[in-house]
């Protein structure tokens, strides 16, 4: 036990921190530990103001005329870009639009265009649920279409991998698990085997610096209300690297991705560009938000923003794993900080119940069945004196058997 | 000319008007007769309440714990309830979500999988583009669906309607003509044709009483953002007639249109009711902004509305020919307002440099290509006297010929 940190050498870990300054940026409750950005990122003044000019200035007073004057046409890529210097990405490859069920929609369907001889998406057993039912809705529109599932049909997603594939979707950190792709190695596999990968960044992006270009990668997705901190529900972005631009085709041919979208044509003629994949009217208020979080981004260091965020979760794990280990709790996450996303999982068998304590005592992190409890730490406004106090609230409830209270078994629907 | 009203009996119109009061629930920039809410409908003080306690008290201070606490996850269904009584549906019958583009592309499969041996599309030629748009991505994931345009393949949409359709995609209310199509009439055709009929209410919901239980309609969408004042691009909904919900099938199959969509199954399996319609994470922030907006709509009495529209519509009609004529102008609108929507479209050659000459008097329309000056009468915010300003500034200038200032003829970029 003496090699793990105390609390004065957690506080001076805060003190050398260079992004601790950054937490004045959000506004979050009093009393409360937020680890849970990896579901919904934490509010910030930026996205306040935005959302108020948005709504008192370029709608009530500017009224239709906000669509040239204020720019709103053009958030959709203005957006796409800013999230694309995060992943990545060289300007016009991005746009913020529509959900992440939608993207991976749209992106398998470009995915298989270029692929139209082959037949088979192979995706993750332990994928986030949607990205599988979506697989499901595209191979129900492309009769003949296979699925082959990690976990499933073999035990690593490189052995699913051959001449059949047309497409891999796969998620870039595990929802879950916390694990991380090697995206540059996994690429490299499929396009080997002459397949497209499309990449889901929901818990990547954000969270560390993600480089899809510098991997060869052809399309991802990826959501902007975890920890880029659009606000709920906040529209998703979707990425498709230049040179494919030209031969992508996707069916939700919408007006906003026309080419002459005020022309007003019956026929359908694609954007040259990425907006070939907007659809529909984007929901300008919630952009508007996304629009002020995304400003935080700016003054962003992403490598020092990884740093710490290995850090944290290392801290995490060392001081749980010292304190709360003799009552059960298992890492369920890597425990080699490279490997990880910006969150780490235990699972316990009270998980449920123990979760619950935890937000009643304002530490905040999620449930994930059947048996895990899921801390983000979100390096812009975690820092290491929060890990301390989790781990001490986690400790006491697990001693105290606080837990056990009936109120804390009982279940609610969680996002 | 003696019959045409004169601003004193436009005066006495506005104050026998009963809606006349709802006007104090929006807010509208001084000096502007806004006649464009059939493009975006005005702000009122409800949205912006909603939005800054979704934002700063949810959000903010509430986090993921919103999700359940502020009924988050719910909102679909119930602003769907809500607006599902302005357009005759049931409870559980209607969903908001998503854009309308998108909408369209679930409501054509849909129609599709209940007539899985018929292969044609039937719409308008003269329909907002984006519809069109949409079948053409729904034929292009369909191979051998055709779709037959009204206007291209024949005259009349009725003349269309075989025992070969699967199914008729119609607009209520033509977005640049405002024609008014008999709901009833029209359903009845299709269905005696074995075919499924979708509607696109975007141009009538919140612009009169719509019944599309009454006329035994299949399935719909419309749009927000026009006469509901959801704010700019706020999410779209849908119907689809209770009877048809076991057996619809839509290929959007995200987690949020799952039977349990926390329980984070491998496999999808369709929400028994309305919710199959659902896929990815909405937006919010526009969502709660969308329910202030319907606050208001629960004080309307529809069959009043629709009174003062026709009457807006009529004056309006009644004095730009009186004294407008002379210079050209023609209507482009169904003369008779039960055939109308709210909305009266004029013709004249210079349509858009007369139009950019208005807006910058305050008198807000649009122009649609060609030809069109298309006026929009949201009878909640718009009175008789903004109807005499609205003509009394066109005259101006038709008869000085301000449009014809060089700024005035600069095109841009107009939803």
């Amino acid at each position: 036990m003496s090699s793990v940190p105390g609390v004065s050498e957690v506080g001076a870990l805060d003190a050398s921190d260079p992004l601790r300054h950054m937490r004045e940026r959000f506004i979050l409750p009093e009393g409360v530990i937020y680890l849970d950005g990896n579901s919904l990122g934490a509010a910030s003044k930026a996205a306040f103001i935005e959302l108020e000019t948005a709504a008192k200035e370029e709608w009530a007073q500017g009224l239709i005329r906000s669509w040239n004057k204020a720019h709103w046409f053009e958030l959709t890529q203005q957006l796409g870009d800013r999230i694309g210097r995060l992943i990545g990405a060289a300007p016009g490859e991005t746009v913020v639009t529509d959900t992440t069920s939608t993207n991976i929609y749209k992106a398998l369907h470009a995915a298989l265009s270029l692929r139209p001889d082959r037949s088979v998406i192979v995706a993750e057993g332990s994928s986030f649920p949607t990205d599988l039912y979506m697989a499901e809705g595209v191979a129900a529109t492309r009769p003949g279409t296979q699925i082959r599932l990690e976990g499933v049909n073999a035990p690593t997603i490189e052995e699913l991998i051959d001449d059949k594939v047309a497409v891999v979707l796969v998620n870039h950190v595990n929802y879950r698990s916390g694990e991380l792709r090697d995206m540059a190695a996994l690429t490299r596999k499929a396009h080997d085997a002459g397949a497209i990968i499309v990449w889901d960044l929901c818990h990547s992006a954000g969270a560390m610096p993600v480089d899809l270009n510098g991997a060869d990668a052809d399309l991802a997705v990826g959501c902007t209300y975890k920890y880029l901190n659009g606000g709920p529900g906040a529209p998703a972005f979707l990425f498709a690297a230049k040179r494919h631009h030209q031969d992508l085709r996707q069916p939700l041919s919408g007006w906003w991705g026309h080419a002459k979208p005020f022309a007003f044509e019956q026929g359908y003629e694609a954007d040259a560009g990425i907006r070939r994949f907007l659809c529909g009217t984007q929901p300008i208020l919630s952009l508007r938000a996304l629009k002020g979080a995304l400003d935080i981004w700016d003054d962003v260091d992403m490598a020092l923003l990884r740093q710490k965020s290995v850090e944290l979760g290392n801290l995490f794990i060392e001081l749980v794993e010292a304190h709360c280990g003799r009552f059960g709790v298992k890492l369920a996450s890597p425990r080699d900080g490279t490997s990880r996303g910006s969150q780490v999982s235990f699972s316990h068998e009270n998980s449920y119940a123990i979760m619950q304590a935890l937000i009643e005592r304002g530490v905040i992190g999620d449930f994930r069945a059947p048996d895990v409890m899921r801390f983000g730490f979100a390096p812009l406004y975690i820092g290491y004196h929060d890990v301390w106090n989790a781990v001490d609230a986690l400790r006491d409830i697990l001693e105290t058997e606080a837990w056990r209270e009936p109120r804390f078994a009982v279940r609610a629907a969680v996002t």
